[in-house]
């Protein structure tokens, strides 16, 4: 199954194709450290400098935050919830972390499939 | 199918009770008022004075944001992503509205069953 | 919230209110007996005589599976699984019982919301 | 992101190898031809000749169908939902096809990740 990657949009020429790369991309905001037993946030975003549209027939249905193998949430939506309008979905979500973790989300629009973020370190003391 | 409410626990005498009610029960939290078009954050939070338990056989497994009979999005939880710990289940959705809303959620727990916030009356201009 | 409820529709003069309540109805189809232990069929259907729309700003986009207060399962869709065209949305879950069950199903149109189910008795020994 | 996928157990020696990859895999079930517009069965099965806990700390949370890069449809349980004791989780689909399909499902185990079934040809006509 293809999963797409986010590329550096800044080493993409054509305009179509930087848009389309973005606003697709899931990227997964928070801090780099995190205390063991503490609540900690982490917002899931889709797409950066370029938004996704909220069409009836195209917008994004769902994203997951992953620690490595391990599924930690999914967010569900349905087309209108960003109003029909371009945006970047976003979601907050608030875990609980015992040791490091390699956060990383997936983003599913449903029509360009299956995006997946960067991941990122958290150090847990 | 029954679907529990919260109850003003300062109205309840037994402190077990006090507990059992407000640990399951959903809260929304946002500004009474938003813009039409523009992206408005909404908390949904498990619990207020009192912590839920992060049991592999007793969590939150899922909440649920409505506008009236209109469903918003969904988050899904396994045990555990709250560091198997008594704490209060949040998650924030982000939504565009386009007329006035009254915001609901649900938060299910897997020993207690279904929990229903009060509705919460958004202005949008 | 308002939950919607299937009315048996032979009772119903007006042919346009007969289409509406029973193609949202969700319906659960099962034996009345089941084994402890041993895995049990529940078809769940949406619509018994009239067909559901599959478009997309209109579709069925979950049904849930309940034993009484007790979550056994949900299935999510997007519009298109059914092909764009009115059908009948159906899932049979698998589930192993351990005890007698009351089960009942939620069925969710994203025009119309929510409606339940009537609710089975399964004796189980 | 590591998905994890089957390996022809009659080439594994190591009995404890086989069980662990056999009863983590998904398995598409379908006919290999369908029409264009009928409905179309499409059976997920976890395991073939070994069957996977149902216990509080591990059990298979969901199942998800993809044709290809689209997204189907998903099934979500808790545990408990299969009586607490081994087995296969099952879940049928219906789906209305409407040309040819690559069937492919992916199912989670809470202890050892996501696995991925092999892609299944469907001819529409």
């Amino acid at each position: 199954m293809k999963i797409n990657r986010y590329q550096d949009i800044s080493e993409i020429d054509r305009e179509a194709k930087k848009d389309y790369i973005d606003r697709h991309s899931a990227f997964v905001h928070c801090e780099d450290n995190a205390k063991a037993g503490e609540k900690f946030k982490v917002k899931v975003q889709v797409g950066d400098e370029y938004k996704h549209p909220d069409d009836f027939d195209h917008y994004i249905s769902y994203v997951q935050l992953w620690d490595g193998e391990r599924f930690l949430g999914e967010a569900n939506f349905t087309a209108g919830t960003m109003g029909n309008a371009p945006t970047n979905v976003e979601v907050d979500f608030y875990i609980v972390p015992t040791k490091n973790m390699k956060l990383m989300a997936h983003a599913y629009c449903t029509k360009h499939g299956l995006w997946q973020s960067d991941e990122i370190a958290v150090s847990v003391s």
